[in-house]
């Protein structure tokens, strides 16, 4: 295999990117400068060292703080008694561009499928139960189960409620979902029951 | 014009078809018995002595009640303290599918869009006027404001709160809007920030 | 069953209509004048008196010719060498459309997928092999195969081909297959072997 | 900005990437084993050396060969009186794929777009006029243009055409267009007047 195939290959393994595609990435880097490609070459070398993992939320930064915590965890301006689970990084960026919530993150690292639940050894559950602990002595209250609508979803937020079930008995947690109802876009007619019903009963 | 092509003209007009499957009608039009042709031909004939418009909320029906009113607008069994207004018939079908709403509707008749306000006339927004003077006698408690979530449908929103403003104040009616939020299948990373800061909001 | 739900049954088996654009179809007939549905009834019932076969080709027409043929049948002009075998009426128009084939035609009716040859029954055959017959007394030289690019269309050239195998021998016809190549749009990149290797073949 | 920040810019320069995929690429890497990484970037740093611009059809290429030729370009075996000019390398992919086409090849590197001509100083016109000049004393007599059936190719194939002018008259060479028709899964229906025009032209 040339090294032309062999980087194909990699970018093969991209998310989304099928044969076709990767072979232009190939001829793409073709194009660039060798100071770009020296200077991709040596982010991708280095991106494991240069990106640290949150040790509060798990979530990926590069914030350079000596405790290794993340801009939202390290902050003193959050509110400390909500705390919402996530499934990926990316879902900490929606939440943030709405500009409303003002608590902390777990990202959790996946979601726990309805019909593939041994996925549940790759999910950050144990640390979830750590983290669960600690930030009860910090004022914890409640925890918003940010999932996707959708089973998979729906079925890691049972995995979370059956997970945490003896510390939210002990401190009184709150567990909550997040709201439904008709999301921007939406048209009536189209609706399903399950939506009309909660944009009837959250209706204000 | 042959008679076949006055008949693609006519198929041509229906909604959402163009002449390639206005022909495909006409041809398979040509495949049916005649008796299927007859009936077909008679049920177009006859559609408007058959179907009626309810005079309570406008939507068409078939029921040969005495008073011509709809089921819904007939029924004693419906909570008359509750309107919901709609843009169109197959709007209440869908909310009738969620199976947790017992008030009665109103079809507005279409939206008014917000580039071309002068589509107003067509709306049926002096018989809503009409229609609340009414059901405020019957014990008329809140106007629910059943439309999409898109421009479209929040101004046609706005045009309904001007329209009843007088009535509303004087009868101290409660103007309510659907909830907004994750709809089912919503993906937290793609949701946009005003769905999630609504999914935040009514979280439960 | 209502009158409204009877019409939009109708509406359900037209091609590719499924229950929610039947039932647009029956509220788009609601906003018609009755003299439009009139006349729209009138043509639907009174369709397959209006609508000829012509019995040279068996395509559907509204010429009022004695003999019942088609214009391009009952055409002088027409070069009475060359008949091309088409699937259905639509394809006699997309290559009337290109304005180059002087020949004559004949619809064959559907065509005889790969996996279910017992539908070969309701195709026309026997009705072919008699035109045929007769085209032949008229200097018929060549039958072309006009067929979608696709395994039921090659099928269906095997078909015929095999019919008429015995009247082609005897009267030394030629067949000849459309044409392959790169079509309007292609892009070569995207091309598949087939095509690319026609497109080469044919090159000029 | 961060390391992270600067590898997602760098990801969504790459060919039908938008920021939310970018930043996925981003995540991915941080999946991969330390070994993977430190392979890919060093690929990545060292594919201007290993791969090749062949000298004289202008394809990449990671033949080690001395004269720096492609294998298709350094075979004895290809017929050198066809020159196939393309727009792209993944065209010639292509074609070889079909298995019919003995010549040589040439990559022009791009098209020549009806609306914004100037981008001609990018492509590599110069060369293939160089490269036709020494082809002719190896014998060759046809140039095939094998560019996509849409106005940019088209455009780009009358540019050639102008381009090598004296030299085809000098040189008596052949100018020759893949040909056109039905391509692989045209259904006839659809097909537009061309394409027919062609297919029934082509018909063998």
């Amino acid at each position: 295999m040339t090294a032309f195939e062999k980087i194909i290959r990699h970018f093969e393994r991209f998310p989304g990117i099928g044969s076709r595609q990767a072979k232009r990435f190939a001829f793409h880097l073709l194009t660039l400068d060798q100071s770009d490609l020296t200077e991709l070459a040596e982010l991708i070398r280095t991106i494991r060292t240069n990106v640290i993992v949150c040790p509060s939320c798990a979530r990926f930064h590069s914030l350079q703080s000596p405790d290794r915590n993340c801009s939202v965890c390290g902050s003193t301006m959050r509110d400390r008694s909500k705390l919402t689970v996530v499934e990926r990084d990316t879902d900490i960026d929606a939440i943030e561009r709405s500009g409303v919530y003002d608590g902390l993150y777990f990202v959790l690292g996946g979601t726990v499928p309805l019909l593939d639940s041994q996925d549940v050894k790759r999910l950050r559950g144990g640390m979830l139960k750590q983290i669960v602990e600690t930030r009860v002595t910090e004022g914890l209250k409640e925890i918003i189960l940010g999932f996707s609508v959708n089973p998979d979803g729906e079925n890691t937020g049972r995995y979370i409620e059956t997970l945490l079930r003896e510390q939210i008995e002990k401190n009184a947690l709150k567990i909550s979902h997040l709201g439904r109802g008709l999301s921007t876009g939406s048209e009536l007619e189209y609706a399903d029951p399950e939506t009309i019903k909660n944009a009837l009963k959250n209706r204000s």
